[in-house]
């Protein structure tokens, strides 16, 4: 029998209780698929680091680098400074792991209440692929007469050839696999050494290498809109790790919320292990509530076993996922139609048995 | 009687339709007022510098200097290379003449569609107030090992302490002149040297200059979701040009579409003139149908007359505007109702006599 080794790591508010319904559909279709796994749980997140000075200590990371695959629920406590666990935790996993590829789906499914009037989801399926180790996170810049009246502070966004080549060959990849169409992301006609970087990189790998696959650009501004307006334009869509924060939270938002967005932070070589989240963070107002949507946790798990080489896992736990939703009468909060955990109860008998 | 000097840059495409539907609201709105314009046209834009390879001269900015406001339509032609209008015109103006606020409103507008299910006027007026003259827009970095493995695309944010506070400052001011609440968008938890000037900032002007003003702070991607599913959190918004560019998209696509948001690039100061301009491009693929709404450039003008200190004509000019879009189908396109040139006469009409 297979076995995988996953890294768990809950982590704060919502996420050990989400975290806790994708391990009970992951339970069901080990024993319907036949496979294991071999669970190593990590106390990481905002709690631990007020508790003890420490967010992701060497040993940890190369414990980590160790399994198949990490599944992340959601870091966060009130209590914490900001950055601290996005730079010392999720963007250091991202940039150890090379991690170069934050996938992010946005597809509406059927029954979902959609904030966009009209939309139906034969109007809404596609892939966000979302360059995860360079541009605006690298970090870089300074402060210069901090507190002065002359104060300058700098940001700077660095892009490799190697790392624009990387992601925007994988999303060529994958648009062959799916429709055919890759629409870059960028904001070319202001941010002019990035954007030149990133437009004559796109233009090279698809005349040369995916010829067979139709090009399309748009500026980040515009992107908005028609994410809004005329989401059907979309297949696979290729940007920078800033805009593809940003635009992916509008994706999550029209497919129907933070609770049902699911995205992987992939090293496609496999020379490291890839981790999987939910989107939405760890909600410190709901917490404890059972309010939580455990979907976008769910299809991360199913995202990780689609990596994991276990197809017909991910299906039967993404199949679930899409049944449930047709039953929720809202998508979080009191009135979802059942607790946190009675969804996760719902959704692992039905990864267990589909009729 | 007054009068104003006017720089009036219809521009390409569209912007000479809409530009002219403007002028005849201007033209009625002198009559009810008494007050009167000189204007001087420019001719500007991607036509002119196909023509000439021209895009703004030394002689033409030191004119344009002149003036009390310049209006704009909107430049662009397809076969303009992207950056050469943009750097060379736009932002050339924005820059030359420190129009430091880049004024957004986003407010639904009763009769009209918003793509945002069950959304109603009453939970969608706010401002935006974009940074606009620094930030990822300084058109600062590099390319090193341009077409070899090894290049290396950098872009840089400048943001110095003068910038953001005047942009703050003015926000407040405005907040502090609506609802009393104001909400800083960034990206603080990953754009650590910027975000964190932002941030001071933001927290001393607050407290030492504007304690009965509200404040919030929210990311960027998260501001996204928000702007969609619960628009009525926003009273006065300020961001930087980057992060303002982009929502202030999505923001006139929740108010109905880009036929109706309406910008001004204001020098508070006085300095040197302010220019208005509709948020939406040149539309190549439409020109010439008579298929725009020149509503964005009607209020655009409306936000002008403002400035100019004619409040009760830009009083006049936006009603006349918001009565004409209740009368509309559709915000745009062969459906509205009527032509632009129709639409324009209209409005104009109503700007003559409201009743
Ligand atoms: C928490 C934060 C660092 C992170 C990001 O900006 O990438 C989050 O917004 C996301 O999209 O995964
Ligand atoms: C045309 C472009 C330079 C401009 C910008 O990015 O500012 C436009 O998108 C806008 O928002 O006015």
């Amino acid at each position: 029998m297979t076995s995988h080794a996953l890294a768990i790591i809950a982590g704060d508010g919502i996420g050990q209780e989400v975290m806790d319904q994708a391990l009970k559909a992951l339970d069901a279709a080990e024993r319907r698929f036949g496979f294991s796994t071999d669970r190593r749980d990590y106390d990481l997140g905002g709690r631990r680091y007020l508790a003890t000075g420490e967010v992701l200590s060497d040993e940890t990371l190369a414990e980590l680098d160790e399994v198949d695959a990490i599944l992340l629920g959601a870091v966060g406590t009130p209590d914490v400074p900001p950055g601290v666990l996005e730079r010392g935790l999720l963007l250091k996993v991202r940039f150890a792991f090379d991690q170069y590829v934050n996938l992010r789906p946005v597809k509406l499914l059927p029954g979902v209440p959609t904030p966009i009037a009209g939309l139906t989801p034969d109007r809404c399926d596609m892939v966000i692929v979302r360059e995860n180790t360079e541009g605006m996170y690298a970090g870089a810049g300074g402060l210069l007469f901090e507190g002065m009246s002359h104060e300058v502070a700098t940001q700077e966004s660095i892009n490799t050839r190697h790392g624009v080549e990387r992601v925007i060959r994988d999303a060529f990849t994958r648009a062959q696999a799916r429709r055919g169409h890759l629409t870059m992301v960028h904001k070319t006609n202001v941010l002019n050494y990035a954007g030149d970087l990133w437009m004559r990189v796109f233009t090279e790998i698809g005349e040369r290498e995916f010829p067979a696959v139709e090009r399309a650009y748009v500026h980040a501004d515009a992107m908005c809109l028609y994410l809004v307006n005329s989401p059907e334009r979309f297949d696979v869509v290729v940007t920078d790790n800033l805009f593809g924060d940003i635009i992916t939270d509008l994706g999550a938002a029209v497919q129907g919320g933070l609770g049902l967005a699911a995205s992987g932070n992939i090293d496609p070589t496999g020379t490291h292990p890839s981790m999987f989240e939910p989107v939405h963070g760890s909600a410190p107002d709901i917490a404890g509530m059972g309010w939580a949507n455990p979907v976008a946790a769910v299809l991360s798990l199913g995202m990780c076993l689609r990596q994991l080489g276990e197809g017909d896992a991910a299906d039967a736990v993404e199949h679930a996922a899409a049944t449930l939703l047709t039953e929720l009468k809202t998508m979080a909060g009191p009135d979802m139609g059942g607790s946190t955990d009675d969804l996760g109860d719902r959704i692992a008998t039905l990864v267990a048995d589909p009729d």
